[in-house]
């Protein structure tokens, strides 16, 4: 199910600013057991996101209310996308104030993935491809997605499940579809994320669960040789929640007590 | 007119990857006195931006059919955009090899500029949006253009006709729609676009006709004290050709000597 601007509809209009230069942001929210979780957090990020790139998003409620009915139709587990772009209109860059915004909500099958992943672990690789840096569009999910594009592109081998982006200077930032945390001494350590890279729901959501499960959590600086040392390592996003890294190239990680708490008490959120 | 895959059509499936992504290339061709001007060099780049990006495109030929067609209809300057996408398809970042990319061409009113722009000479301000750095992106003309976007829109005084745009360490890399030449002690300069920046069919156009006509030209590193303290400054692109700079913020430029044989050259190759 598609719907644009309130209507189903496959198709927006060819002088859309979100195809013309990328100007909008999406979200994606995972449908489960009847629930879209932490639909207040992906809205949040959106109207942030709206805000940061001085897109006059007003319809807010109206998105709110189309993605309640769209929840309403739903009989699976489901994946529902938003996006909203500026719109179509302007001169070239320079946007007219008066464009409205587009929102599309699609829906799409919940990728289903084997229980390893959650309970063993999964595969990593370093990505050559780098992220950029820029302060202004840092931390958003914007439409600006090449560089995650290039770099998920770089294997297809399908037993290696994600790839770690790293900046210019090497701090590892972000997965090409996830955050990351690792865990040395004891402590969670997830990359600051004030330059490069994506902000996710659920990476916040794991630094909330740490924080009421007593775990020091701390965003910081962290390079390959912190990966490489760390005791556990773990990706996450809202789809998939939380999977453990068991290897990554050489490195081989042992699914440790600190993600399996976390495992735990997200399971306990999403119930 | 808009040609979506060779056919009348407006719109494109929300599903594209350069609306998802921003996944492709776009190329922006001056029509004029019934020539679609330098082609060859636009069809040239966007075979190389999608090289770049892997993005499978086979079907160039068909895309200068289409252009012909377009061109053979108009009765006016226009301007031509034409946009290539991966298309639609694969399981997020990851791309299908088999998706068959879009290509969409649309015309557009030839933008009238006032003569002044060309023989006295435009206003510039210095952004305070950075373009990030990245090579793999740096030179072709990709759809992920929200940098520009937020440049471009940190100012409405009409009055002021581009912007220009420096990395993260204050080198000048070009204008929001434009490059830059520098004149210093009769050597035309213009910024290295190895990390940053479009490589610009009009740029090259003016190094071609620099070295033609004798004149010294060198791509480097340019800061904003070397554009301050420059005898002659232009900013360029396939549609507004050269334009000298009169003033950028309290330096006022004039109307040099080079600027003005580069002008004439151009008008020479565009009869």
């Amino acid at each position: 199910m598609i719907l644009v601007n309130g209507k189903p509809e496959d198709r927006i209009n060819v002088s859309d600013r979100g195809l013309q230069y990328g100007d909008g942001l999406f979200e994606t929210i995972a449908y489960r057991n009847g629930i879209a979780e932490f639909v207040d957090d992906h809205l949040d990020r959106l109207s942030l996101g709206c805000k940061r790139l001085a897109i006059p998003f007003q319809q807010l409620e109206q998105l709110r209310i189309e993605l309640d009915t769209v929840c309403h139709n739903l009989t699976a587990d489901t994946v529902i996308k938003i996006i909203v772009t500026r719109g179509s209109g302007g001169r070239g860059y320079f946007a007219d104030i008066n464009v409205v915004p587009t929102r599309i909500i699609s829906t799409h099958p919940y990728p289903s993935f084997p229980d390893s992943n959650c309970t063993t672990g999964i595969n990593l690789r370093f990505c050559q491809q780098t992220l950029s840096e820029n302060s202004s569009l840092a931390g958003i999910k914007h439409l600006n997605r090449l560089e995650q594009v290039l770099a998920r592109n770089e294997w297809s081998d399908q037993s290696i499940n994600e790839g770690l982006m790293s900046d210019s200077h090497g701090n590892v930032i972000e997965g090409t579809m996830s955050n990351i945390f690792i865990v040395k001494s004891g402590q969670l350590l997830t990359p600051k994320l004030d330059k490069s890279g994506v902000a996710g729901i659920m990476r916040s959501q794991i630094m909330k669960l740490a924080n009421e499960n007593d775990l020091m959590v701390k965003e910081d600086a962290i390079t390959k040789d912190d990966v490489n040392n760390a005791d556990e390592v773990l990706v996450c996003n809202s789809v998939i929640g939380i999977w453990p890294v068991r290897n990554i190239a050489d490195v081989t990680y042992p699914l440790g007590p600190i993600t399996q708490q976390l495992q735990y008490a997200l399971q306990q959120l999403e119930k």
